[in-house]
């Protein structure tokens, strides 16, 4: 079996429905290597699972704290996965990995609090902070080598009230070891911080690395970590939005459930995505390996490219099926870097922008590798032919 | 045709997946008349159009402000509905009318701000002004008779910003007539308020009462006014979190996007909930219809068995498929009225908590209708037996 061939998918369904600066919004010729999002259709076990659901026709209200199926398959499958202890009344579903960071800030942050958000970082950190009306401090996040936790420190003050974990690192790919998780867990008992650890690329990891869920540090790390998750990546069923959070304690789920909105309705997943997600985690084992595979391969074609271009810095990611080459070798600015390539080589691409990224995404640009290897190989050539010779 | 005979129910799906207090939550035995959520299916043309978006496969990320044709079909669907002027680029897809008024109170009041809220009313007004950080003021809301004009007025202050309007009324099931929504647009007027427009129940009106969209007040209304509608109620879709807001202008649709979220991904609504509701508007017409004719006749029903009890007031509601009798002429604390019927009579009802409807539901239960009529008959005939001697 074979899922991921060019074959499988329809160019079509995707001019239609893909969004987010993907098909449907880049005009005929453009590849959109741009959101994290697949160009394959949805796993054929979800599918199947959501058509029973709609024969038997019954599309009620779910529990606040989403159906007990849900809870006891995230529970399941996570604590399974990463070799944690994780029970069911721990666990919220959410309506997306982005929409629980939300939650999880408004609920464990005040007005004034301080928040450490790595430079640069995935958006949604900053934007979860900013929800809550705590304040956003930047401390440096490195690629490669040693981390800098010496410069976290040094940012935390009496208002430090969370520090944000993104395991995989999103832009960069990189896993942390289990030594760095630690040394984030002593620095957030030391200060009394809360870890709000998102996993959403946790399933998306190329060999030999490996994830470590921040639960998998042990009791120690259980009553300060708040995990989130979703299976956006994973199962490409962005357009379901459903996630979850996992708590300290079944009480501390109860506060979320109420501090959510969930218990008065205004927050929660729909039950077509919580049905969704447990069919992911129970019959698609064989379809997310074959998506790691194929991922990985995409990881090491574009690294292959890229890395070799004039003024490009790109060591290979670790994790997730994005690269976040270092362009400012070329001379060029990344945002006129990325209207060159959209205009000349046809592709879309997005510039690591320090408003989404943090400053520390300056002089990057990122590209998504979630579409099959023809896809991906005509856009590499063509950035290749493309590529502007180094101006410096 | 006939749609909602008792055989269309399909109890022991309800009992595995009907929650919030519902079939999934009470014994064998007990008939939940709690949560305003249908015992029957989803309407099958939206069953089939799910269908056919899993056969095509895709579950992709919809735009921030949601599918182009959502946005369409909604505007198109409710100017046709109200005779009113419409259009896509004002409207914004939200998960639940719940979550949009939540996120339209985050927009537009801020920590100190005041609400008009109508006492007693839907708990979700309280809980977006709060979840915005704004002061919940009560005003009083007649289930029959004049408003109280006067009495909102004298209780805006220069901190009032926003003025809760729920149209049809729930829990009371009145219909506000085009008069009475005027004085309410002269009074946002002259103090310059917000109008946050709750019109969830407006589907489901009893003839020959009509409903007036707020926003059928005309041009005069546009600037103000702050639509929130939903698709659980009409069609059944509670499990869905499907609805719309429809704001002043394009722009102010474009602030919303940032504000809510939508724009980081962290609010929307899911792409299969998008096309279940373009169905529903599109395909579900005759069903809308018969489903009208049968709640009408469960609140004739439901009045005639309820307002004859000893100590029970309930003049029919005008909208709604919910009746909200006064039962303060028993002697019996609501509370101890609902444990007593649940136990005695096996039928579970809500008391009218103060805490959940302001403090003007002190005195009241709540039933909700949208079952078959001999499971409906069965409850009211269970009812009358277990009624209590009024004890004053």
């Amino acid at each position: 079996m074979n899922l991921f061939t060019h074959a499988q998918i329809d160019f079509a369904a995707l001019r239609r429905g893909a969004y987010n600066l993907r098909w449907a919004e880049v005009e005929e010729g453009v590849i959109p290597l741009t959101a994290a999002d697949s160009d394959f259709p949805a796993p054929e076990p979800v599918r199947a699972a959501l058509a029973r659901v709609l024969h038997t026709g019954y599309l009620n209200y779910a529990p606040a704290a989403g159906l007990p199926e849900f809870r006891e398959a995230a529970a399941a499958h996570y604590a399974a996965r990463d070799g944690i202890q994780l029970s069911a009344e721990r666990i919220v579903a959410v309506d997306s990995a982005a929409s629980g960071m939300v939650a999880l800030a408004r609920t464990y942050l005040s007005p004034g609090d301080e928040m450490l958000v790595w430079d640069p970082v995935d958006f949604l950190f900053g934007h979860a902070a900013t929800s809550a009306g705590a304040t956003v401090v930047r401390v440096p996040f490195a690629r490669t080598g040693p981390l800098d936790f010496e410069a976290w420190e040094r940012a935390i003050t009496p208002r430090t009230r969370m520090i944000g974990v993104c395991q995989p690192h999103n832009p960069f790919g990189r896993v942390l070891t289990r030594a760095e998780l630690e040394r984030i867990l002593e620095l957030a008992e030391r200060h009394n911080l809360w870890v709000l650890s998102d996993e959403i690329w946790s399933d998306i990891v190329h060999p030999p690395h490996q994830h470590t869920a921040f639960l998998a540090l042990g009791e120690r790390a259980r009553p300060r970590t708040l995990l989130v998750h979703g299976l956006s990546k994973s199962y490409g069923l962005a357009g379901l939005r459903i996630g979850f959070v996992a708590l300290p304690d079944a009480q501390a789920a109860q506060r979320f459930i109420e501090a959510s909105g969930a218990l008065y309705t205004s927050f929660g997943a729909t039950t077509l995505s919580q049905y969704a997600a447990i069919a992911a985690w129970r019959d698609c084992g064989a379809w997310l390996a074959e998506w790691k595979v194929h991922l990985t391969a995409q990881r090491d074609l574009a690294v292959a490219h890229l890395a070799r271009l004039p003024g490009v810095e790109l060591p290979a990611p670790q994790a997730t099926f994005v690269v976040f080459p270092r362009v400012v070798g070329t001379g060029w600015e990344p945002e006129a870097l990325v209207a060159h390539l959209r205009r000349e080589a046809r592709v879309a691409t997005v510039p690591g922008s320090p408003r989404w990224f943090g400053p520390g995404a300056a002089g990057h640009i990122r590209l998504a590798l979630a579409t099959s290897r023809d896809v991906l190989q005509e856009a590499l050539g063509r950035i290749e032919q493309a590529w502007p010779v180094a101006r410096k």
